[in-house]
C-alpha cells in the first residue's frame, strides 16, 4: 500500500504546507537526502495547543501534538518531492518538546510522531531518534520536529 | 556576482575562524556536504553579546548577534573550502536561542543569519531552518548556529 | 591499531546496545553516512546519574556521562556496521547538556566524549560539533548525545 492510500486508510487529508515563520524554505533535497525544516503543530495556521509538557501540556495532549506536526512534515515533503512512494528511508527524526525544568517524559511525547511516520511508511518509516526538552518554542509551541528522509527516483 | 564580491559590497571583512572551545574541528566535508561547528557571535575573541532573549538581551539584539555568528560561519566555511563560489546550496540552519522560559520569538532571531546566508548567497542561500529556544549557551552566548553547506568542485 | 584494539588497550568492553526509549532505531545508515540515535549515559540499564549540570551534577560528573554516552554510541555503531574499522571519519557529535539556568560550561561537559572518539579513533575522530544547554532530557539523564559517522567498506 502507497503512503498516499495508508493516509488515505487513516483518515489523515494532508493540510496545505505551512507558511515558514521566517526567512527560509520548507524543505530542499541534497542529494538523496530531504531535510524539512522545524515543523509545528499548525492546523489552520493556529496550533492545536500552547505551552510546556509538564506544565499546561500533558503528555497525551503533547503526543498528539508532535503526530500534528508529522502530518505537517509530510505534507511538506510531498510538496516538494510529489509523491511519497520516493521514500526509502525515514532517517532522522529529532524532537524538540518545550518541558517544564523537571520533565523527563519526552520520548512518550515524541512517540506521537514516530508512531505516524511508522503507520504511514511501514518498514520504511523505521528511524533515528533524538528527544530533548527545550526551554521554550516558536510561538509558544509544546513541540518542534525536523526531519531526514532519504529519498529513491 | 560572486559571493566574496557580496561580501564586500556588504562592508563585511571575514574574521580569522574562531578557536574551537573543545576538541572538536570547525568544519569538515563529508561527500558533498560541509558540516560547520557551532558558531557563536563572537568578535575579536569576545561574544557581542551575552543573556538570554526576554531578559538581558532583546531581539533586535538577538538578531545582530545571529548575524555576526552566521560571518564566522562564512569564514570557517571559506577556511574549509577555500572559495566560496563552490557553495551549491545552504542545506541546513539550526538556530538555538538561549531564551528565557516565556520567550517565544526565537524566529525573529534566527532571521538575522538567514538575511545574512540570502544576502550572501542569494538563491543558494535559501534553507531549511530550525529555530529552538534552549535554557543556555556556552560562554553565556545568546545564539548559537549549526550549519550544513552543499559544495560543488 | 583498529578501533576494536584501541577499545582494549583503553579497558573499554563494549555494552550491548541500549534498548531504544521509544519507537525508533539506534542506528541506520544513509549512502555513506550512519545516524545513531540519542544515546545516554546508561550502565547496566541505569543513567550513571541524574539531574543537571550547575544543580545535581559536577562538569566531572557530567564528562565522564559523556564519556559513557558515547561508549554506547559506539556499541550502536558497531552493532550496525560489524567492524569500526570501516569508520572513515566521525562526522558530527552534537552535544544536548540539561543545564541550570546560569551553567554555561557544555563545551567542558561534551569534551568528555570527544575525548573518547579522539582517543579510539584517532586522527579519523576528528569531528564537528555542537553543545547546547537544554531545559531537561529522557529520564532525567544529564547528557544527550548525537552522531553522524562516515563509513567506507
Amino acid at each position: 500500500m502507497s503512503p498516499e492510500d495508508k493516509l488515505k486508510e487513516l483518515g489523515i487529508e494532508l493540510p496545505a504546507p505551512a507558511k515558514p515563520l521566517g526567512i527560509y524554505v520548507p524543505a530542499l533535497r541534497t542529494g538523496d537526502l530531504v531535510y524539512l525544516s522545524g515543523m509545528l503543530p499548525l492546523k489552520d495556521g493556529a496550533l492545536v495547543c500552547t505551552g510546556k509538557l509538564g506544565e499546561q501540556v500533558d503528555i497525551a495532549q503533547g503526543a498528539s501534538a508532535a503526530r500534528i506536526a508529522a502530518i505537517n512534515a509530510i505534507a511538506a515533503l510531498k510538496a516538494e518531492i510529489g509523491n511519497l512512494e520516493k521514500v526509502k528511508r525515514c532517517v532522522r527524526l529529532s524532537g524538540y518538546v518545550a518541558s517544564a525544568p523537571d520533565f523527563t517524559d519526552q520520548p512518550k511525547v515524541v512517540n506521537g510522531a514516530s508512531e505516524l511516520i511508522g503507520a504511514v511508511f511501514g518498514e520504511k518509516g523505521r528511524h533515528t531518534r533524538i528527544a530533548v526538552g527545550v526551554a521554550s518554542l516558536p510561538l509558544g509551541s509544546p513541540v518542534e520536529l525536523d526531519f531526514i528522509f532519504e529519498i529513491s527516483d
